[in-house]
């Protein structure tokens, strides 16, 4: 992307932010179903900033530009955006204002704007309009749609403490781009058969409003297209990496409304989800609530899981519950049908990746890029039964690239392999049979003893999780410290979770779950539970130096109910050997060497019948017994 | 305590409840300052039930008496309840109702008393009385003075369901007992150096000022005996191993009233507080609010810290912010002085505990009873200087009775000593320098294989939680499970908390900080932050065959800054040995083990200067490195 581009682009902005007399347009990374990957039709703060990271908000001002990202962007933020004049904000770092506190500041030095002209631009809008009042100095925009409910709140008190309107009826980026944006992708929807599922979305759905009864809500709006998903057993092809489709529905105690493309869903579908009591209607008409929804309903909605114009249009319609979503947890709870799709989709994935290190292993580094490398990884993994697409966009980092959490190597930009240092590949992909997400480092020929180190305590921390045992009731933050301790005894930290939720054939990243040791503010810790599934990846990363991730997925199984209670503990899906060559034995417990053993010996005996000779005889020797 | 007596006990105070038309009264374990060591004059629930543990709860109605008590005491409370007639109630056991859902479901069974007696026997008490209203069956009676604002809240609240009074304004148990009880204690007060303490009187108000002027209130009343002394650097002898007085404390940002017995405080130490900007007034004069509160001001007080009664009392005649006392967070974090005297203070009192190992294990247990060993060791901490009292009774338990975590051996009934198995000795003491508790396990004679087993694991994560690494950030929570790792790992569950934090010169239990792996609903973590002392003491419980703990005092410390922020570690002040009879080292890590050899060589250099020869020479056999 070139920086004179997002210059123009930016000063567009400015000219329709004029028109409105809008002091700051903030640009969130989202959709209208606060989706983590988001489809190219709305990857306007992408279009605006240059900047390809997953996460970042974009607040653009008349003079100034700046750019939001968490601690796995810093690296590659700073830069993409060097030369655009858009400031990077480090979310998290101490010290550094967040958007909420930088814009408090920032209005408070402003002048005050005429008003009268703004509204003229709102009229003909309906209720749900900032109410202009006496002095209001301009307008902070941002799409309603693109945020949540509460990052709404909060831009709302934002701009009422600065004597701002708060204009999130309109879309002023999007304008701006106009024709620029490709369209909505409306790909075919298709069915995933019960025997993957486990159950019909007649039994998910009486789930579902069990819950809504212990809830006492009349009804139940879910605008999150894996929740949709997950409780249709339909898949769709509409973002990059998610088989999901964009859909929004309604569930009430006598209805169950699906909407989405009807264009999009075959007849045979249409008439067996009426089988199972979901009746399709078009996409846009969730907007029309009182076509489905009475005055004197209670509906159950997720904030953070709903865009922020629709739970408006929701308050001004009918009674609201803010509460959890009964299907993210209903889903994170794996059954037994899906953990043995998971099982079997995790040996074949394994396999592949073995290819993979085989071929890694046996090339020589010099005549290929990270970019070819990990090309190799998906196609390898393509070639799988069941096999959709990949789960997200594969990383292939090489030395000091890998040291940037969620790098993305680019054909025709990025680095050439050596016969030295770590190559990390963190890969997964998307099957009928379910979703993976593995990492592995591996040593290109000499790596150094700090690498060495490093590299040895991410998996004595991945180890020690992956073989806790823990009582119910703990949460991931309870045992975040087994994965994390040995990095924190060497005075090194990954700034990032240990873990996440995984989906089954959905997102790759899922909740409520997670593995971390501090919390976000405000956001409820849940018990780990037997059939959640949850990754376990540490790492150690030296800005400029190197990175080292090592991760398996996990899922949660029950050990041993006595006196003390009902203990808990790991077992691992991933299965894909562990690179010894860069691993320091001397460092690891007598313990620690035999889960490492046990672990490779579960591994060769899984993936070795669906490997070929040559790999099978590397892959004994690649999971050969550590001696303590 | 005879069976008869309690029984008979119960029947008088069931008398006293017919003449209020009391459906239930309940009797908690506290005085009015939410002490959780209570002097024998507030004792009522141990003289109407004859338990004698720390915590419990008694309820009587018409034909039951129920006592509620925690998992530390289940088997202690059966023996000791047997024959009374009251019922056990294991608080926190699975589908065990606690005393509200109890009380709820008791209520909605009774039948309507009339209550016109009871308006009488009101008549002339003041504002804060139950409204009867029209229908009211009679009451729930519990003296506010002794119960929490939470415990108040929640009783009023089933009282109000169950259509009763409440009454809180008298003390039924008390009027029962009369002068059965002994009288309040008033012991001479003293003053504790600055030079232990580290800071003026003067300076810890400062603090507490600050404070509150971040909370925005005009004053703040404490009931809380450990926070007075801290805050006045003062000390007495009113309750048993505490050294604090009965008082209370009302500060503002011009005055600091001082609530206590005049007659306790000597002249010149009425000088020196009017100094430091303390006024003394009469102990009883803290009801008296009229006297030294502005109806206008907005007091701070701290619910779960202060009685109900005088939390009425407030909400009658000013404004009350509830929030959290400043001096309970200011304590816990030790200065730099005193964190000197506590590491001196634990150098005499390991070599106190030394002498004593010496001595068991150069005794023939034989002629040994737990009393004599537990009073064996209470003599020799009492020689070393400075020294006040035990900060508890000493725990002496021998085999099975070490599997209640409470255990008080009585001189007259105790288990006598045997040439095998497993003595536990929890034990503290109050020194002007400090305050100690330390828990050793000591073999008489061989011990099984399971003894050993879990010993070991105790051990380990004892030594884990010792030797931990963490983040600025982390809470006893993030924590916990290095200690209790190992035991989860073999299906053992210690049933309390890993740590606690140690006040100085002061409460041997104190907040606001501890390590455990659950919080009690509704309370608040709190940072590790340096210099806060809090033990380590995982343990094995096995009712009816052994009991297994091994504790050490640590304090947190600063370890290192850097690009990923501040880590600490803790610093062991406990300087005692440790078993190695029992130690099976093949279940230990290398590190583990060089952890203990660390350990042991601090504990040989630091104690053996203060001990004999033949102690020297058995120490350093004692504390030999353990080979991996």
């Amino acid at each position: 992307m070139s920086e004179q581009k997002i210059r123009l682009r930016l000063n567009r902005l400015r000219e329709k932010m004029k028109e409105y007399h809008c002091a700051v347009c903030i640009i969130p990374t989202g959709d209208p179903h606060q989706s983590e990957y988001v489809g190219e039709h709305f990857a306007l703060r992408k279009y605006f900033s240059g900047f390809t990271g997953s996460a970042g908000t974009l607040a653009v001002t008349e003079k100034e530009a700046l750019l939001w990202t968490d601690g796995r962007y810093y690296v590659q933020a700073e830069r993409e955006l060097k030369g655009t004049g858009i400031a990077l904000c480090r979310a998290g770092a101490p010290g550094e204002p967040d958007i909420y506190q930088w814009l408090e500041e920032y209005l408070k030095k402003q002048d005050a704007f005429g008003f009268l002209d703004l509204l003229e631009h709102y009229s003909g809008e309906e209720a749900g309009l900032p109410d202009p009042g006496r002095d209001a100095a301009g307008c902070i925009a941002v799409d309603g749609r693109m945020i949540s409910v509460e990052m709404g709140r909060r831009l709302e008190e934002c701009a009422k403490k600065g004597n701002m309107l708060f204009l999130w009826q309109m879309d002023l980026a999007g304008e701006t781009a106009g024709e620029q944006m490709p369209p909505m992708e409306h790909g075919m929807i298709f069915a995933l058969d019960t025997k993957y599922t486990g159950m019909t979305s007649g039994e998910k759905l009486a789930a579902i409003r069990e819950k809504m009864m212990e809830e006492d809500v009349d009804g139940h709006l879910i605008c999150t297209l894996d929740d949709i998903a997950w409780i249709t057993n339909l898949r769709g092809r509409d973002i990059p990496c998610n088989p999901v489709f964009y859909s929004y529905m309604y569930i009430d105690m006598a209805q169950c409304y699906l909407f989405a493309d009807p264009e999009c869903v075959p007849e045979e579908l249409v008439k067996e989800l009426s089988e199972e009591g979901i009746t399709l209607r078009p996409y846009e008409q969730v907007y029309e609530t009182d076509q489905y929804l009475d005055e004197d309903s209670l509906v159950l909605v997720q904030p953070d899981r709903m865009n922020y114009f629709l739970y408006k249009k929701l308050l001004s319609h009918c009674n609201v519950k803010d509460g959890f979503q009964p299907s993210e947890y209903l889903k994170a709870v794996k059954n037994r049908t899906e953990l043995e799709h998971l099982r079997e989709t995790h040996v074949r994935d394994g396999a592949a990746m073995t290819k993979f290190l085989y071929w890694i292993k046996h090339t020589d580094p010099e005549t290929l890029t990270e970019w070819q490398a990990g090309r190799r990884v998906d196609e390898l993994r393509s070639r799988l039964p069941g096999y959709l697409s990949p789960s997200f966009d594969t990383i292939s980092a090489y030395g000091p690239n890998a040291a940037m959490m969620h790098y993305r190597a680019a054909e025709e930009n990025c680095a050439a392999l050596k016969k030295e240092g770590l190559l990390l590949v963190d890969t997964g992909g998307q099957f009928l049979g379910g979703t993976t997400d593995v990492t592995r480092t591996v040593a290109l020929g000499p790596v150094s003893e700090e690498e060495k180190r490093c590299y040895t305590n991410a998996l004595r921390g991945m180890l020690r999780l992956q073989n806790a045992c823990f009582l119910k009731g703990c949460t991931g933050r309870n045992v975040d410290i087994l994965a994390r301790g040995p990095l924190w005894q060497q005075g090194i930290d990954y700034r990032c979770g240990t873990g996440h939720g995984v989906g089954f054939c959905l997102g790759v990243h899922e909740g409520p779950h997670s593995i971390r040791w501090k919390m976000p503010a405000e956001s409820r810790e849940w018990e780990l539970e037997p059939g959640m599934v949850v990754t376990d990846e540490p790492g150690a990363y030296e800005t400029g130096r190197f990175g080292i991730r090592i991760e398996n997925q996990l899922t949660c199984v029950l050990k041993e109910e006595n006196e003390y209670g009902t203990f808990m503990a790991f077992e691992p899906l991933t299965l894909v050997p562990i690179d010894l060559e860069p691993v320091m034995p001397e460092l690891m417990s007598r313990e620690e060497i035999g889960w490492l053993n046990a672990y490779h010996k579960k591994v060769y005996d899984s993936i070795s019948p669906y490997l070929q000779e040559d790999e099978r005889r590397w892959l004994a020797g690649a999971t050969k017994e550590l001696k303590p």
